[in-house]
């Protein structure tokens, strides 16, 4: 049995009642928090190690709920260009040019700057190699819902992703079977929808009813742009979320990511299924638009934030996404007032932990939850002074004040340093990789500046 | 005679042609730049201090065009509530309760914040106390036009704050007088306006007459709100510019900033004047709205980047400012070519050289320029890999990612340690000044959850 004792700190419990704890302690046993705020010393072993948490902020560990590891090497090969080359010449060609080892070091270079930010927790919506992706969370330590991202339509896919329902079926099931569970249950498999641009019917009836079977969600992009809903319209009949709604698959595992383009109707499509909404604001400001998600929270909706992928929106920092979310739906709706501090830090938090569908194991610091905590060094220049905590850590935070992070009841980095893997060969070995990937690629990308 | 040879670099010298040398050196020689690229051994004296910037990149220090240093104790005192309750019972409170010791105090940790994040240049729209951030400017080592924000008008101002037009005319002069080309000429003293809410047309007129006089430039928020432009529209008898333009004050050596409402017309005087705008995104989508920052582009305008004040959108942090301005003009305009990172690296380099009035000293890496130069370390695993160099610079780089700050020759901060100031004790007596202005001001902010 070992224990761990923070003590001092300024606790962000997030708590059934949203407590504070303005100077408390979390005691944690293997891999369970045994007591927060005011411990008893009675529960406390000998061997305890002490944390001196005293001017540092306590609370659970960032959930980012759609983020697309095995895009980290391809990180600003699509910036400033439109949504086609992005995807024709930039992003297919990169991503139908990896191998299972370049996904695995991708993962692990993502899992990197999602831990500094504070992240113990993401939902990965497919890459290619579940396996790649489930080595690299296993041995940095840090806890996923892993897919694949199924395709089995659609025009222009390059060769190496044209697969049958059945086939993509089987890959998910065969995944699920040698990953589910695995690493102490810090990783998970689930099922991934890419979207309905290159999914049949059959296949996204289908994938529900495995999700179903196994207990675990499923992920697909929804109204991420105006010609899917367009395209889904002409082709099936109705608009996406009406489309999904149809075939009975909006459920309460469903996660549905970016929902930029829904109506009022369908907003309530999503509120009567209970369905989980991923918000990624950076990723909606370089190509897609403002979601409703004022709305949505305002209809009680479950509405989480992620980061996408890097070669998406560059920064896998679920932080400036906090920060972002404050800012942009203020200035949409010219209202300062909406999408306050708490309601945003609820989302990475709480609301996170439901959408994995582990709202009994992570999202808060409560006693018997998991100990997925991080440890907030609010002193610096861009953080301080503190009239506002809460407002702070979402208007002001920066991933650099995340000094320490936590999964399972063991430390991922402790005072900014990475104790589970070799930071600094992982990044040797991505710069190398990345070089090596964007040649077999073919892809070419102008320079912006004359070199010399 | 002192020398520094930055080795190896990759330079983004923003130089007429805007070269790039993928590797290449600069050499310093006292306060200025003696070569850039590719450095003749014969120019090197034997004492040089030898910096190995491999893998390094090498840029200008960024110029932020509009920072209010006095409101940095004053982070998060405005956060989620509407204009109204921001300026009275937020800012003007804190504000007016300032000592001349706490402006000094404030500069200080504002210029940390940002030294952290590259800038070695900024110029303040006017606290109260142009005496207290002069000391501060002078003895951290940045370059800055300081000014006093000037009001002879307008409702419900404290009154500390009610002046003549000839009393802030007069206090504008003694502080030019005063601090004008102190500090080696890193501090000029600039005139301020604070908006056409608050200063008549007497004053605006004669200020410009008086910058004219002294060759410096005049600094004033323009069209930042909507009701400013019906203000004006309904007591001077024409919109924010249209007025500005009329009274003949719009000129090269006019510094506008946030610029939100304006027609195109009014884009178009901007354009026939010369008239410099500073973009602030993130306070502009806190409550202000969309500026038409790729309008103002196209029409070969000097847009230019500044943060606002911690009071008003919480990160001094000029590097997300430029993330934020590449993200929220595509989400806007639904176009994710416009607002290319060339511009943006454009906009807090040479353009904010031009908006100071300083284009010959600063804002690019030439022989015979000012040296102030950064080094950024783009190997962490939130700026990997590097595909687009000039695009990861705006799209993916943190404050965490700038390892040395040089201004007029001199290191502010070598290797992330600040080096002119003792910045432990600057953060500790910030701190305690904030505390004690909250309570003197009579602020209470509402808890956003429970406190034990």
């Amino acid at each position: 049995m070992s224990q761990i004792l923070l003590k001092n700190g300024f606790i962000v419990s997030m708590n059934k009642e949203e407590q504070v704890f303005t100077q408390g302690d979390v005691l944690i046993e293997n891999d369970r928090i045994k007591a927060v705020g005011h411990v008893e010393q009675s529960l406390v072993t000998p061997d305890v190690e002490i944390v001196d948490a005293k001017g540092k902020i306590i609370m659970p560990g960032l959930i980012n709920t759609h983020v697309h590891t095995s895009q980290q090497l391809g990180r600003g090969l699509g910036d400033d260009v439109n949504l086609l080359t992005w995807l024709h010449e930039r992003i297919w060609p990169y991503e139908s040019s990896l191998t299972e080892e370049d996904s695995y070091i991708s993962t692990l270079l993502c899992c990197l700057e999602q831990i500094r930010a504070g992240v113990t927790s993401f939902a990965e919506p497919g890459g290619q190699f579940v396996s790649g992706m489930a080595k690299a969370v296993n041995q940095i330590g840090i806890r996923a819902k892993l897919a694949k991202s199924v395709m089995d339509c659609g025009e222009g896919l390059p060769k190496v992703w044209q697969k049958t329902t059945q086939e993509e079926l089987d890959k998910q099931e065969e995944d699920l079977r040698k990953f589910h569970n695995t690493a102490d249950g810090r990783v998970q498999v689930w099922f991934g929808l890419r979207t309905i641009f290159n999914n049949s019917d059959d296949l996204i009836i289908k994938t529900k009813e495995l999700a179903d079977k196994y207990g675990v969600g499923v992920h697909m992009h929804v109204a991420e742009v105006k010609e899917e809903v367009e395209y889904a319209l002409e082709t099936r009949g109705a608009t996406t979320v009406k489309h999904l709604y149809n075939l009975d698959v909006l459920d309460k595992n469903f996660l549905a990511v970016h929902t930029v383009w829904l109506t009022n109707e369908e907003v309530n499509m999503f509120k009567e299924k209970r369905v989980k909404v991923s918000h990624n604001p950076a990723a909606a400001m370089r190509v897609l638009g403002f979601a409703k998600i004022p709305r949505m929270l305002k209809e009680g909706i479950c509405v989480t934030l992620g980061t996408d992928g890097a070669a998406a929106s560059n920064r896998m920092d679920l932080i400036d996404e906090m920060w972002l979310t404050s800012l942009i739906h203020k200035g949409w709706r010219l209202d300062p007032t909406i999408m306050k501090a708490q309601e945003i830090i609820r989302m990475v938090t709480v609301n996170g932990a439901k959408a994995l569908l582990e709202e009994d194991n992570i999202g808060s610091l409560e006693v018997g939850k998991k100990a997925d905590v991080i440890i907030i060094n609010p002193n610096s220049a861009g953080m301080l002074p503190i009239h506002d905590a809460i407002a702070n850590l979402v208007t002001s935070m920066h991933s650099s004040n995340v000094e320490s992070t936590m999964c399972d009841g063991k430390w991922i980095m402790k005072d900014r340093e990475i104790l589970t893997v070799d930071e600094d060969s992982i990044i040797n070995e991505a710069k190398e990789r990345a070089e090596s990937i964007y040649k077999r690629a073919g892809i070419v990308l102008p320079h912006r500046f004359p070199y010399i």
